[in-house]
């Protein structure tokens, strides 16, 4: 068996075994396998694909690779959520204290912001001192004394998806499901959860941007996820606008904050109830998904979520007074809005421009080493489907880069497009999806 | 313009420009497109193909990233061959001295074994101080002093193919007609030659198992040496067994020491004098192909192939005492013979299976760096069509690796089908080709 052979294997379209799967990925890590013969391979899976049996034994080698956590001696079903990404997806850092506070236990390992979706880590850490490298030690310690617990992906957890990753974001070879699966699903079960809710997200500002691969996204993670005795379920919700109204790393962080305060921001905390719900459920302190979400409303609104979040920051280092007073935070040095035109409605914000947009202002990164500023961002003022008048601001932009101001503004203005005719949004919740099939969504918000 | 989304493109299937194509090869030189972005492209390439437009360019392209040799002062028009590749084809051996000893200058660029098939490079240099490392200046020399040379590609000539070369035998992307074009005929158009003949491989051994992918090669071949103001032609030979009896890089330079000094070995006989009457013909020395043929039969027969051959041997530095007395090489470690357990006939010998034996046994290279061992390989005792009885010896493997002796023999044997009923092996030679068609060719040998 050679490296060669099992990529001319995959790129004929042969299934692999798994001692072929096996000799690749721990070849790669041990580096027989070298990088230009890995990103080939991957290349051949983009075009070959995986069939179901591969795609769980991909992710089983995978999260083998390294740890896996072992959280029995906690108490209580432990419950992640995983989204497949989007453009102001700052759903984690208030359904994680929020479903923490029913008394599921979260654990949670999040990654950075790649390419022009972000990351939860990057919010966290905009939070000023807030430690996301916590040993694994650590990680059992805090999710065993407060129930929850938000870190980076440590070197431990699943190195061969470590490497992968940061190769497939330059070879043109994200757009995989079984590469996706396989990342996502080792790290998810490398934490030690029992049971797993997914947000997968479809249109123009999402990694699948058609339904049907969404779908088809979503019912190979499921899965797998029960494929390993996890009870996985998953959402299908959209990602052609930004979720809520902001846009880069601390303002997201002050909506949450508002929200976990009572605000409501309705697509944003839609979902986040709705995934809430199921995890609730999942962790078995509810018998149904809208049992699940009702309790979450009254947690949150009794102010139980905020309180959990601020146990977390206090738990993980970070500074408590950016918390109960976002207004001390550094401010960006410059800002300016964006008008609209003319009278009408708001028919799109181009999710997938605004997420490019932020990188330029400094939000994201085009490169894995490029570094962040947390002030920067887009704050929208509208939404699809309200109404404006000419010379209504439609956004406000912040960054430090005074260079790029324009450009960004001018890019910023095209990205959101308003009409004379009324108009709703694209439903923001399409589907449930279980191992048993895809159903219809009825909001119940 | 970035890597990334160049790649990208081609994995979409969209036409690149050469803008493009430029920016990805030139910066692949320069360093600034990693080698595992380049094998990503590759296998995308490999999926996606290229049209004949980003052939050419792609050619022309690798054939400017280096020196194309002028060969103009010297008299005479230069041919040369060049096979696609299969596994036990030495033919270039005896063809070049052979049609040097006609008086067509034959200027001889080759490579290195590439997967399961040998390289002429390898096989000359099992011939103890056989340089084939001369500078394009001495390759101007020797051509003009004995009208042959017969040397590996320096880092002058097609510096972008050499790169990707080595990449593409490594990570499953060798079997594509674009790259295998524009690698192929970058070169063969740097050597400074006026014409070309073609001996393009299928079968089991060959690249392109298939005689309609071994077609559009060929026809992709030609059309891009027409396009270049060379005149080139070409034949489809089969490489469903090996061709000769030898494989591995000494023993194939005995079989053709053998067959210089006047032993029948029919197919790779046969093939030799069909290339070499081509490669007469377009050299203006004879009006067909079939005077070309009985041109080149005349002068074999008199000893003049095996005296051009000692010429060329001296003249590069080789030992001419191992060529007189072959006997005196050292030999290996374990020979082993393969016996037939039945009565029968041969039926098939899989040539890309003796090939990865070959490899196995030191005869081959895994990975680009990997030592060749020169005295490494399989003899063949009988060819398909031949009848066989119990326990005679099918083949005998050569080889100083104790550990892999028993595993070789074993597929060694799987690899020789022995049946009850009488046989006869592939047709040789299925076609000849040109920029006009495909003919059928109807043996004259």
């Amino acid at each position: 068996m050679n490296p060669t052979e099992i990529i001319r294997k995959k790129r004929s379209g042969d299934k692999l075994n798994r001692t072929e799967i096996e000799f690749f990925i721990q070849g790669y890590i041990n580096d027989k396998v070298a990088d230009y013969q890995m990103s080939a391979f991957l290349m051949a899976v983009y075009f070959q694909k995986m069939d179901f049996e591969e795609t769980t034994t991909f992710t089983d080698i995978m999260l083998n690779s390294g740890v896996v956590v072992d959280l029995s001696e906690i108490p209580g079903i432990k419950v992640d959520k995983h989204s497949t990404g989007g453009v102001g997806d700052k759903v984690s850092l208030i359904l994680a204290p929020m479903v923490a506070a029913c008394g599921v236990p979260v654990p949670m390992i999040s990654g950075r912001g790649l390419g022009h979706t972000g990351g939860t880590l990057d919010k966290l850490e905009s939070i000023p001192g807030f430690r996301t490298d916590l040993s694994l030690d650590e990680y059992k310690k805090v999710i065993a004394e407060i129930g929850i617990v938000m870190i980076g992906q440590t070197a431990e957890i699943a190195p061969a998806d470590k490497k992968m990753y940061a190769l497939r974001d330059v070879t043109g070879t994200v757009e995989s499901i079984p590469l996706i699966s396989g990342s996502i699903m080792s790290k998810k079960l490398a934490e030690g959860i029992d049971a797993l809710v997914l947000d997968v997200k479809t249109g123009r500002g999402a990694f699948m941007q058609s339904e049907a691969d969404a779908i088809e996204l979503a019912k190979t993670l499921i899965a797998v996820g029960n494929k390993f005795g996890k009870k996985t379920i998953g959402f299908l919700t959209d990602m052609s606008q930004p979720l809520g109204y902001a846009v880069g790393n601390w303002l997201e962080v002050v909506e949450c904050i508002e929200c976990m305060q009572g605000k409501n921001v309705p697509d944003l905390m839609e979902v986040t109830y709705v995934l809430g719900g199921a995890m609730v459920m999942l962790g078995g302190k509810a018998g149904t998904i809208e049992e699940g979400i009702s309790k979450c409303k009254d947690i949150l609104q009794a102010g139980k979520a905020m309180d959990k979040f601020n146990e977390l920051v206090r738990r993980q280092g970070g500074d408590i007074s950016f918390i109960t007073n976002p207004e001390k935070y550094p401010k960006s040095k410059y800002t300016i809005g964006v008008k609209s035109t003319s009278k009408g409605y708001i028919h799109n914000i181009d999710a997938l421009e605004v997420g490019f947009i932020g990188i330029m202002l400094g939000a994201g990164r085009m490169k894995v080493d490029d570094i962040i500023d947390p002030k920067a961002g887009i704050r929208l003022m509208k939404k699809v489907g309200d109404s404006v008048k000419a010379d209504d601001t439609l956004a406000i932009i912040q960054t430090d880069k005074k260079e790029i101001l324009e450009t960004a503004a001018n890019r910023l203005e095209k990205a959101i497009c308003v009409a004379t005719e009324p108009c709703a949004p694209s439903p923001l919740i399409r589907a449930m999806i279980n191992e048993k099939g895809v159903f219809p969504w009825h909001g119940c918000v």
